[in-house]
């Protein structure tokens, strides 16, 4: 048990995530590392020592290359929107540093083809973000799968739909400017990930995205013009030969966190859905035929990683225990020195969809995913 | 207030429920023209006089040209097979008879073209068995949609998938011979009709469709080549401009009448599934923020056709009850000479999509229905 | 196969109900013995006349007597309100007549006891109308409990809650008068019985029985005082031990047919609720750890008459469909001369509660059934 | 904003629980006093060792009165078994150090008697356990009744309901003995308080508790008498008028967290589960006829505490997360001096019905709480 000085690029919404992670995990999970909150780094000094006082770090920065190269830092969280998460990482890299990075990984697919590079050229831990996958249902939907419990898999659907755009009179922001703030660059990684760690690689797609709103106003009420899209969805075919379709939306009023999917098996079926995170739904087809159902698994004591927040079934996890997994994660990484799941390399696979729904988005075409 | 001779072609699964219905909806709706069961026709005698004994007509036949000509037969009921749907229905228009033909019309397009011209020539009532959309809470659901209380759609999901063939052992039959008798041919329909009553015409769509067990043992445990389609998907565009997509499945296990869809608005939102088909759920946008979310509205006496069955809500209809429905609405038809929907010619235009959707298949690219 | 002429008694709600059922359980059931709808009564021969062309009835009557004594009517059905119950059914029994009576059987003990005699000195069918223990679902888990497959059971929570008088503005009326048209009177009945039912005879309980609301508006907005109960509970013990817990409400708010039930055994446990009739839950204790839950099972051609309306799970069955279940019961009654669950006897157990729960109440004291 | 140091008494389940809490509360809540965790203590000196280097204190003990009298330590969390409760917050109140005691408190009434006069005696903050009332949801809820949103309440019924000893074969342990560890002495006092915030205070009430497997089976197999009760219930009275049932067990095969109620008022009715604890169900009676229903509410950002772990609704907050509210409130007592609920005071109310519900059931009789 040693203790790790962790430096976190990025006070916002996700910098206080992982500050509170990583002050928990230790306990958590009685790991062999324990981060300590040396520093961290938002856009203003005054800011960022604000932050600093109400999270808990001992200094505060506002350049990131002051945190990354500060030599009681020995990890980095970037925590800072994706415009940023590649000099970052490469800066840490070159400093022999592990990196944690928010998805998505990089602005866009070139973004993180050269982030993948630096990372295995250094040979530092890195782990991308993605920590909706890490809930114990979700984890126990992978091994389902995995074991081969449903059987051959043949379905596949997954949705991340949201709704805080779905009145058209919702103010344009930044959120409503450049293709990495819209709903592909922005929702989409989260589910793209969910759909190849359950099902494995897609092979080709066929994509449809539309802005459906295309202005918006301003802060005076005036209109102005929207550059990125509101939804999109694209049928596909996995390498294992199974069809799918995902469908991602921040207009799809009435879902607050639609991170959600259906696995239809040869021998059974799964469900889930973020908005009760606790519970898997999983159908088994070799039930009596009158006894047959959906039945609605509590995650518990048996399942991944829910053991170490609490004992029984309904007593739950929640949001923020996702991020103390992948504290732990990412910790893990470090120590060992192998690659945790899931990589800067894994992070760049959901860009190359992404990439692809876009090309077929252009061409209204099919796109095979070997030729992006 | 008169009686009405009536004569069903086909004493299987739906010309019992035809007859139930017809003995039933009188009383039910107080219809102006009530029902006598005059004659069936099945495929023997023998079977056509157990059937007119058990279901209750005076007469059986297994020459459906005998009913169909029968003098005391004033409307008809197809009840069998696709494949003998047209036959029967010009037949019947030939002689000035009204027909209800069971879904699909015909066994395909071309037949549902032909059978469209002859009913409109003819000027008789005519309805196809689209009986889904017929439950009070998919009519509130049309309702709900062309009121604008959801305001304007954005996206509809739609699908029926059922698990009758999940199991790759399971054995082939007639079901699994013929497009007709597939995915697409058999279950897609339904849907299709539903998606058109909710939101209007599709414009385009982008279809993929696939047998996945491409063989299955035949009654002797030898295999034999499948020559339909298990499952299908499409992307689509309505004319309202609306995203869509819609999934069909024989092979979806642990779905049972998976004839549910999703609707999002730029007010509100809609989810049904008919496994729960006295329950509509709506989302409202403008509630205020604390109080948002989905409301399960259980269908009762201020909704379309519900008090005519039972008087509080969560009392409930079922499958045989809108069975009924459809026949008050033939009756209707027949009484007052207007059109009810959905007529053949709405049965048509659920062909049309279906053909675009093979031609999409078959081309890989985008379709236009308006090339159909 | 030969008809049987009928004759019902109330031609409102249930007298409706019962009629629909007698024209469509013949083709339904293939029943040996056909109902032929002979002549209707209800308070005057105008509204009678009127119901029995609404409802297809040959004839009709405003006198009840007529009817019981009418040569061609063989059966009776009694579905006027329960102050008539028994002198009907003495009535008909006299002439050796079998008698269907919605429930309550009679209008309390006493009537319920004198209709017993009666019934089974004349050796006649005889049944009460007890509908919702007919659906699928609650008669697989009447099997399931009976089978012992969720071992032996401990606890059992029934409850019939509407909410019809849950605003306390509601107005005043001829249910808001005398006991048995109260919550114990009217509204119990049916969940008493499904908790013998499912679970054997009551031994003792413990009841508390409260008018809510005492007064409410008159026709005129005057208040007028409320004479009978808005909710009541009690605890018990069932003879085979279980403890108990049923409530009963007429001010439920939200709940429309709240006819529900949970069962809790040593090796598993079943829930169900009436407003989503084709849905039982059920809990396997032997289930792997990991894979533990309710299974939601969808009632179909393997449960209990459910086939007998529609072939797959999800297409269900509803509130109509109970009451042609009860006819095919009734119909085999009389064609079979053996007694059909629930008879009168059953019907005046249910009685006994009720009496006991408001000997209770005014004791304020754990109540054995038998000292009543 | 200061630091506080903190020791713990207790090193299991709930120790651990409060330990992550109380590192993770200060960067989630931005509180004033930033916890320390100094000292903990358990059985022996070994395990307190290895629980603090696990957990992150500074240093351990095996002897409670060494933490209580440490004078770094300013602030003691009791999470020992009930049987210590008393003591050690009897010690610290001696030394004015404000006490977190986890519920119940004390191993019965007259404990808690003994320590709410120590309590407030010495002018200390002081706060009982009871942290499933902290979800936002349940927060919500008792928020919604005070306003008097549904009404005035008529009907309350809750239950906790949990299925760790449902198998008869479930071996015998300290749980099967002893009044403290019972269902009632252990399970109740989390819903029990939860009704008394929800409702106010119990007028009377009319208990029935039983054990149901007097003998279990002894880690040699042998049988071993059970001293405790499986399940118990209890009608009562509220003194705002309403009406009530609560049911409690540990043999409810099935439930996990079965911590649920549900409330029908003159204008709504709310329903909750905590095995789904991020949904409130509200239904308002105002709502149109036909668009009545009961409403899903996710817990968000506009309820209480909720923001302080995620932002969007269907985020959702788990088990460790209410800790960390209660830490938040505990921190917040200290630093103010005013009273956070609930207090000792609060939790020795709980134990009052408790003891009430004794009485009842030895006695058979309606107990009236002014009487305990
Ligand atoms: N995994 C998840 O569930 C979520 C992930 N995210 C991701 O996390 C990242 C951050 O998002 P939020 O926390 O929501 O944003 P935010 O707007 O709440 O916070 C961004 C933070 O970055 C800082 N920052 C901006 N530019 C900077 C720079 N050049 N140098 C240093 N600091 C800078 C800001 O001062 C601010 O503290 C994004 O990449 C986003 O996609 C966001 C929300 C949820
Ligand atoms: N609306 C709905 O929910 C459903 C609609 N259907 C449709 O109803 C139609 C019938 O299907 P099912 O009742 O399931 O089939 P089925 O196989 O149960 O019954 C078919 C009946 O048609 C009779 N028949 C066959 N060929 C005939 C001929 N040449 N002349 C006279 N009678 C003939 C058979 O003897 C049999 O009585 C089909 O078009 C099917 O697509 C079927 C099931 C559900
Ligand atoms: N099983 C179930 O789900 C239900 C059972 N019931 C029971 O059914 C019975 C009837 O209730 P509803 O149909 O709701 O009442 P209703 O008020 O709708 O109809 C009562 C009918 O009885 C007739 N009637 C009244 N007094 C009569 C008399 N002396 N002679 C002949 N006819 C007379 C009336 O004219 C009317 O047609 C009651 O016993 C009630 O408890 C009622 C509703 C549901
Ligand atoms: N609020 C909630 O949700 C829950 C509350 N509880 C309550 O928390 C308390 C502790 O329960 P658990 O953590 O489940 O028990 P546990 O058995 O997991 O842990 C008890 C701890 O107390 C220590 N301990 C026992 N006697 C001691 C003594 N004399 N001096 C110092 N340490 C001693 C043990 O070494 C052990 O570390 C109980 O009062 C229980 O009722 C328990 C579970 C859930």
């Amino acid at each position: 048990m040693r203790n790790l000085g962790i430096g976190i690029v990025g006070g916002g919404y996700m910098g206080k995530a992982h500050a509170v992670a990583l002050q928990a995990v230790g306990a958590v999970f009685d790991t062999a590392l324990r981060p300590v909150c040396e520093m961290i780094c938002t856009t203003t000094e005054e800011g960022a020592k604000e932050k600093a006082r109400a999270l808990g770090f001992k200094r505060s920065t506002a350049a990131w290359r002051t945190l990354v190269e500060d030599p009681v830092v020995e990890a980095i969280v970037i925590a800072s929107p994706q415009a940023f998460h590649r000099d970052i990482a490469l800066a840490a890299f070159e400093r022999g540093k592990p990196v944690f990075c928010e998805k998505p990984l990089g602005a866009g697919l070139e973004d993180s083809r050269v982030m993948v590079a630096a990372a295995e050229r250094s040979g530092c831990a890195n782990m991308t973000g993605f920590n909706y996958i890490r809930t114990p249902a979700s984890q126990l939907a992978r091994q389902i799968i995995a074991s081969g419990e449903v059987g051959e898999v043949t379905y596949f659907r997954g949705e991340h739909t949201e709704d805080f755009l779905s009145d058209p009179e919702a103010p344009a922001s930044w959120r409503t400017q450049g293709r990495a703030n819209g709903t592909m660059g922005d929702l989409a990684p989260h589910m793209i990930n969910g759909a190849l760690a359950l099902m494995g690689p897609i092979e080709s797609l066929m994509a449809d995205i539309e802005t459906v709103h295309g202005s918006r106003p301003d802060s005076g009420g005036s209109p102005e013009t929207v550059t990125n899209d509101d939804h999109g969805q694209f049928l596909c075919r996995f390498e294992n030969g199974a069809m799918g379709m995902l469908y991602f939306s921040r207009i799809a009023t009435g879902r607050k966190m639609g991170y959600a999917y259906e696995v239809f098996g040869t021998k059974g079926a799964l469900r889930f859905d973020q908005e009760d995170q606790n519970a898997l739904w999983l159908y088994k087809g070799d039930a009596a035929g009158d006894r047959q159902g959906y039945t609605k698994i509590l995650t518990g004591a048996e399942h991944p990683d829910y053991v170490h927040f609490c004992l029984g079934p309904g007593h739950g996890t929640g949001y923020q225990d996702q991020i103390i997994i992948e504290a732990r994660d990412f910790l893990r990484a470090i120590e060992t020195g192998d690659a945790v799941w899931p990589t800067f390399r894994d992070g760049m696979e959901v860009n190359r969809v992404i990439a692809a729904a876009w090309a077929s988005q252009e061409e209204r075409r099919w796109v095979s995913l070997n030729s992006i």
